[in-house]
Order: C-alpha cells, then structure tokens, then sequence
C-alpha cells in the first residue's frame, strides 16, 4: 500500500500515534497476563490498568470508578441508553448508533438549523414529563457543527429542578457523545454539564474498538454484557489491558496539546476553505461559521458528482470522504444533509475533508490544487 | 517485570504470538483506514478484514457471512443469548458469561458427573418443550473436562424432529463455548452439530478483546449494540480490523499446530501429573481422566490452603491459578469445584495448572520439583 498520500479524512479513523502503540506493546508479550489472576505479575497489570483509568478520568475530569471500558462509542453509547425505559430527545442529525438505539424506545427527533447546531431551545420544546434521556452529540461527524453543550445541560438540569417540584420522580438524563470532539474541544464532564459521556480511542490516534462511557455515579446503567463481573459489573469480559493503556496515553497526548493542534488544524483548514471558495464561489460550506471543529471543512460543489470526485481524488492520492464512513458506504444521502436542508444536487456534490495530525501546510496547499483540477475536470466533463 | 518465570496459566491468559503481532502491526500504522471509507486503501482494508474472516471461518468449516465478529467470549456469548426468549438449558459448571446470561431466562442448570461431565442424557431431561437454547462450552476452564458435543447435538436434533412431528414450531439451538478447546480440539462447526459457538483470540495467542459468533444461517439473531449496521447489522461498531486479523492469524497458527502441540502438552501434563501425585499420593485429581484437554490439570492437597501455595509459588517464579482468573479475583470458592462435590477442604486446596506455548520439558520439571517443596513446606507450617 502506498504511503505517499494527503489523508484528508480523519474523521473516519486516524492511525496510531506510534507513542501509543510504545505504551500498549508490553501488554502484548511481557505484561499480557489477566488483570484478574492473583499473582503479582497479574496485579502489576491491574494496577497498570486501573492507572490509565484514572488517566483517562482524570482527563475529562472524572472519578476513575465513573467509567465503564467499553469496544468503542457505538457500545458506549448503547449501554447509555440501555439503562432507561422511558421517552429520549436526541437530534435528527445524531450519528447512527444514537439513532438506532433511539427507535428501541420512544422518541422526539430534534430538527437543527441549517448549520447543523441543534439549539437548547429545540431540546427544551421536545422534553415531554416522561423523557428520561436526552443524547446530543458534542460535534456533529459530518459537518464539524459543535453543539451548545452547557446550555442543553441547564435545560436539563432546569426540567429536573422543576420535576422535583412537581413531585415527578422520573429521572432525567444528559448522554453526550464527544467522539468527534476531543482532541479539540475542552472536554470536561463538569463544564459540559452532562451526566453521560463516550469517548472513543480511534477518533484519536489511539486502537480502534476501544472506548469509554463515563456516567456520574447517580446514574443507574443496566449493563449489556454480563458475565465474570468486570468493570463494576456492568460491562464483563476480560479488560482490554493494551486497548486501554493505549487509549489513555492517546488521550493524554490529545489533551496535552489540543490548544496548539485545534489552533494548526483551523489555520490549516481556513487555507483549504479559502482557497477552495476563491476558485468555485458557487461552492457551499455547510457546518457552523463559528462552532466548528477546527479541523473539519464541509463543503459542495453543486451539480458536481461527490463520488466521482472521490475516485478522482484517490488517483491523484488524496483521500477524502463524501460523508460519514458508514454512510457512505451504503450508497444513501446522508441523513445529515438532508436534515439541515440541503437540496439532493448539492448534497450530491458534497465533500467531507477532515484534517489531523497527517496534514501540514504543503500538503495541504497540493491538496487545494489538485481538488481544484479535478474539480474543474469534472464540471468539463458534465458540460460536455 | 521480569520474564524468568515458569507461566503455568494459559487458560487465564496467553502472550501475543510474535507472528499475530506482525500481522497485526501494518493496520495500525500504514493500513490504519477505516474499512467503511470509499476510496481504494480502505476497500483494501476492507478485503484484508472479509479475507480474514474467512480465514476464521474456513477453521471451523463455516461460511464467512455467518460469523460476527466482537469484543470477545463475553460479549459472543451475550449475542448468543441475545435471539431468544424461552427456557434455556445449561450446565452448573458453565463459565461465569453463560450463568449471568441464563439468568435473564427462565433456565434449567443440568448437573455435571463428579468429572465435570455433562450428559447428553442429563441435557435431554433438562430440555422441556419451550426450550429454546442449550449451551455448554467445549471443554470446562477449570477441569479441562471435554463434553460430549456430538452427543448433546444428536439430542437437539432429535428434540428438534420431534417438535416437527408434533407441529411444536418452537426453535431449539444449541449454543457451544469453544474458547477454552480450539488450539487443541478438533472445532468444527458440522462435525460438532452445534447451531451457534463461540471463540476468543485472547486464549490461542491472540489479542484479548477479540472473539466471534458464529451462527448457522437459519438462526436469528437480535443484534445489541446498534447503529452504523456493522456485521451484517448484527453488531455495529468501527471494525476492529487490527484486532480480527489478528485472531485469523492465531486461529490458523493453532489449528496448524493443534495436533503436535496437543501431544506435546499432554506428554507434559501427564509428566506433572505423575511427579506430583508420586509425592504427594493423597492428591486429588479433578477433570474427566480421558475426556480433558491436553494442558490441563487440575489437583487438589487436602488440608492446603491453595491461595497460600499461589503465594510461595509467585516468589518462586512459578506462576499458577486456584481456579478460574474470574472467581479467584472474587475471593469465593470456585462454583464448579462445589457443583463436581469436592468437599470444601479440597477444594480450597486445588490448583489449577494449565499448559501452554511457554512451557518445555525443562520447565515442566522444575516447575514440578518447586511445587513439591513449595506444598511440602506448607504441609509442615499447618502440622505446627
């Protein structure tokens, strides 16, 4: 395979941080015995294990026994919404793993405005006296949008207030999916406001399947997968010992220097925006003006084939998405697109560029040109 | 840590064979893409990752499309578990997994002989006409002891038949936990006549946190953890495709060697079995004498306290289990020992010694002499 590409896709996977797989290497050979065996050696893997927990805690400003080790946000996020019986408020615009783990129960899709933000006062109109979750997404996968947070939590935390007024007991919830946004975005349980947390490994130059989901410790979780009893019961299976070392260290690495990366990704980006914009004013940028994940850049060229420019793209070597991985990949219009309003023949012609640690000026300049040529090629071809 | 230990605890854990990491490492690092993306080095991904499903599935003589790939034994077991709602029949002696997931049904816990061996006679007895699943794993983790798979299969289909004949359209499955048997047990799905079975890199060389389901193509499945529709839709999720090449390539390494390396360790086990039970004649051997795996041996000392014995062994370098690494992290006597009828003064005097690619002849034998002195010492500590 070659290497000499410009991977403009970091929001589908990112590879590993070669820090990361240092730390998680001796868990493989030297370090590889159960954390639950009793001798020492086993308890030295323990401890080592329950360290990178307070890590990765200790990162978004949470109790290491608040979080459960999971195989990645989508189990996260179902073992969050496994825990209630009652109506859920999330977003149209919500990742896959929301929305289907939505529709086991009943539900109120929120509408976003045409940038993709969903506002606190959308989330407050669709909380009903049953709704016992509500699951908002810190930043949106597709387009970057990032959501206010804090203002949804004191929404929550006013519709709880005013339950105990009303002597209404039902429990009321906070589920945030900040997947897309760490590494970027200040990711603090208590600044957010929020009662659940997932977080993702692969988002951030860590292992892919391995993930977390943080709850504070009034919320009740009902686990899926049971069995030997490993993280306080609620998620068995013998602990993923490399995984999670890898994960923490690629979080603290994520955390450490997230003010100077947001600040080169949004330079970075803001040169691609500019310099894609110049050439095609017609070109539309979705995703918020101001709320948004500096690295992401959402942008269409309407009546412009997305998928053909993509192909194109990959035989100049530069890699980009349509959309999200996943639905990308089942050859539908994105439900994000639709969602925020945009007409199908600009949907269509809809690139996701999303930048990382693989990006710098240079190849970020090649990266400009080229889209540009083949661009230009393409808008020849359908004239002709 | 230091590595000059004699490792006597392969069914707790096994290290990372050096050629599963090397088939591992390109996915994280050049080959790091998300399968799902559009572009060519993802669709090679994704053929890399349908190639080494296939690879699993021609091990078991299975067809790829049905298996489903996840976090491990736990989580297969859940899924198993997962597509049904009537009466389930398992064993007494079963992993931990199978327990806490039976519980979720109306269930019926079949006795096991004072070998550890599961009828299929007792099964039949057992299965009443709502039975929907039994499951029993392949071989005991503590005793090794191997069941009669075939037989329990035969009593299935011949229940299955017979509802046919009555017009009873309740489906009957049988369940297998293999993750304990395949590296030294013929696994193959036909030959075994089982309806579903479950396996686990974690236990052949493998990187934990991997496992799969496989499930014959007229079982239905309800899918737990939803959303980008990952595996068929049965199991969303990123795909841990570092970690599922992985296991393809550990799974062939052990089918490959299943059979040299089944009589090595048997050869090794007996020479343990022999010098143990020559100095000690009051020894207690548990596990079926024939029908056991190859690296197994489970003894027991009356009167010993095998905790302490764990303790001087560990200062010894001589790394061994009580029982299994789930039960012995939770301080309570092991349920399989109390369901064979070891009294509870042999049972708490019971080690669990299993064999593996870090044992030889030479290590075998000291590991022998030590355990010898070891026992004796505090044999002459209680007489005090």
């Amino acid at each position: 395979m070659k290497r000499d590409f410009i991977y403009l896709d970091h929001a589908a996977a990112t590879p590993l941080d070669e820090r990361v797989a240092k730390a998680m290497a001796p868990y493989y050979t030297d370090r590889f015995f159960n954390p639950s065996s009793p001798y020492a050696p086993s308890i030295e893997v323990r401890r080592d294990y329950e360290a990178a927990k307070a890590s990765l805690a200790h990162s978004i400003g949470a109790r290491p026994d608040e979080l459960v080790m999971t195989a990645g946000a989508t189990e996260s996020i179902n073992l969050a919404f496994g825990g209630i019986s009652g109506h859920v408020v999330t977003a149209e615009i919500e990742h896959h793993a929301v929305l289907r783990a939505s529709e086991k129960h009943d539900h109120t899709l929120v509408k976003s405005d045409e940038h993709g933000l969903v506002s606190a006062e959308a989330v407050k109109l669709a909380i009903r006296p049953d709704t016992q979750l509500v699951s908002i997404a810190l930043a949106n996968n597709e387009l970057g949008t990032v959501q206010p947070l804090r203002e949804i939590a004191e929404v929550v935390r006013n519709e709880r207030r005013a339950r105990l007024d009303r002597g209404n007991r039902t429990l009321i919830y906070l589920h945030c999916d900040a997947s897309q946004g760490v590494g970027q975005l200040d990711v603090n349980v208590a600044r957010l406001g929020v009662d659940m947390l997932t977080l993702n490994a692969a988002k951030i130059y860590g292992p892919k399947q391995v993930g977390l989901l943080w709850a504070a410790s009034d919320v009740r979780l009902t686990p899926q997968i049971v069995g030997g009893g490993q993280e306080r019961n609620l998620r068995s299976g013998t602990e993923n010992v490399a995984g999670v070392i890898g994960f923490a260290k690629a979080l603290e690495l994520a955390t450490e220097h997230r003010k100077y990366e947001s600040d080169r990704l949004a330079q970075l980006r803001d040169q691609l925006e500019k310099t894609l914009v110049e050439a095609f004013p017609q070109a539309v940028l979705s995703g918020h003006p101001r709320h948004r994940l500096a690295g992401h850049l959402h942008i269409s060229f309407p009546g412009v084939d997305a998928e053909r420019i993509v192909f194109a793209l990959e035989n100049r070597d530069v890699l980009v998405a349509t959309g999200s991985a996943c639905a990308a990949n089942q050859g539908t219009r994105s439900h994000v697109l639709t969602a925020i309003g945009l007409a199908p023949e600009v949907a269509d012609g809809s690139l996701r560029l999303t930048l990382g640690h693989l990006n710098d000026e240079v190849s970020i300049a090649q990266a400009g040109e080229i889209i540009i040529e083949e661009i230009k090629r393409e808008m020849e071809r359908v004239k002709r």
